[in-house]
């Protein structure tokens, strides 16, 4: 039995087909630890145009999505689940997603993700049938269905069996709290620019102590609000005092 | 001519086919608004077995993207291009996308991202070749792709003709930097679930108010951090005080 089942409630199934077929995703599908199921909601309208939205109560442009349709949809799928999982709405008003959450929602069994498209969602959807609400981030998109791409690729990840040998630490971004330090490969030299001596030196504990450095000086200058949640060392700190300091006599 | 072109370079082009072919993004390209090019950077790779990454010098696990193809793929897609576009680079460690920085992209005719996959990148494509560094939110995932996609669905929703009337406000999350308020739709009442009784009224002034209300309260709840850079009425404040003092009376 694989160890992940996802449900995707969307309007435009053929939109994961690309991502599906893809690099470790696909993988995971073919070694059985995940399983998707696309489901187009529009199957569960009623009526005869198989109408899944319709104008706001209220007045105003755009279109709703309608709660039956989709309330009808999730029923079916959970008609043979005995534990209820996690009904995840995507949405630019939800908790903003982080690795955390990836891990937290990696933790279960069985997701459910309902994408909307254009459309806001009629409230009873968010209020009385979703346990959960989340963006991706501070943007506007199309739809849900990239969002829900993101989501399920950062959880495929952490799914035991799933990533083999070939991904590593490399990729890790925030497995220590800090941004990555830079890597570098063959050649040494290209076109005029040259790999750092230090890499090139095989001496390893000066490699550890400028790829920190480097990773500090790279949070420190882009993303100061990741240091707060990071536990520094006394080298770490006095590093990161040096910078200031270099800085303080710049200004 | 085309408004936008974008230019991908990946070693999933696949990934992007149900992407370009959905929704409004598959009408932008029809309506010639829009050229995607996917170029697949393993074909500027020299060798016999097309090697794109390498280990990192200085040791440690995983692959690291090697410089010369990504900047040979990127010589050939300047070839005959007068104005340098923008090189974005999609990185966990770029600058935190938002929907101002969708803004500024879409204010090109041309842009070029770059998409890596598992490994990390020399860094001498950050530094010599890149001009911006984009991340879309603080998670780790298999590669740029999906990343990629997300940053092009939010700038073509913003090119002038892209978008006819079915979109609408309804969708315009953060034009006011204010979460959304609730919307529904019919039936007005749903499985014992019923409408709010202000959106039945036809009173649109009242309706106004609430909505106003309840996307303050919503961004109050959920996103205080949002408030600050929001313009606010007096009645704004008050609305927003009475929250306060309810809250405070429950503490």
């Amino acid at each position: 039995m694989a160890k992940m089942r996802f449900d995707v409630l969307t309007l435009f199934p053929e939109m994961f087909h690309g991502f599906l077929n893809s690099s470790i995703i696909k993988r995971a599908h073919e070694k059985g630890i995940v399983q998707t199921n696309l489901v187009n909601f529009r199957e569960f309208a009623k009526d005869r145009h198989r109408t899944v939205d319709d104008t706001p109560y209220g007045g105003g442009g755009g279109m709703v999505l309608k709660p039956e349709p989709i309330f009808e949809a999730v029923d079916h799928l959970l008609q043979d689940v005995s534990d209820r999982p996690p009904i995840v709405l995507m949405s630019p008003q939800g908790e903003p997603f982080t690795q955390r959450k990836a891990e937290a929602l990696a933790r279960h069994s069985h997701l459910i993700f309902i994408c909307g498209h254009y459309e806001g969602y009629d409230e009873r959807i968010r209020q009385y049938l979703c346990t959960e609400e989340i963006s991706i981030g501070d943007y506007v998109l199309t739809g849900g269905e990239l969002p829900a791409m993101v989501v399920m690729d950062s959880v495929t990840r952490l799914i035991p069996g799933v990533l083999g040998n070939e991904v590593s630490a490399v990729t890790d971004s925030f497995s220590t709290g800090l941004l990555e330090h830079p890597h570098y490969t063959r050649p040494a030299e290209y076109r005029g620019y040259r790999v750092p001596e230090v890499l090139l030196s095989g001496h390893h504990r000066n490699i550890e102590k400028w790829r920190r450095q480097e990773s500090l000086r790279r949070t420190w200058e882009r993303r100061p609000d990741l240091l707060k949640s990071v536990e520094l060392t006394p080298e770490d700190k006095a590093f990161l005092q040096s910078l200031e300091r270099v800085q303080g006599k710049r200004e």
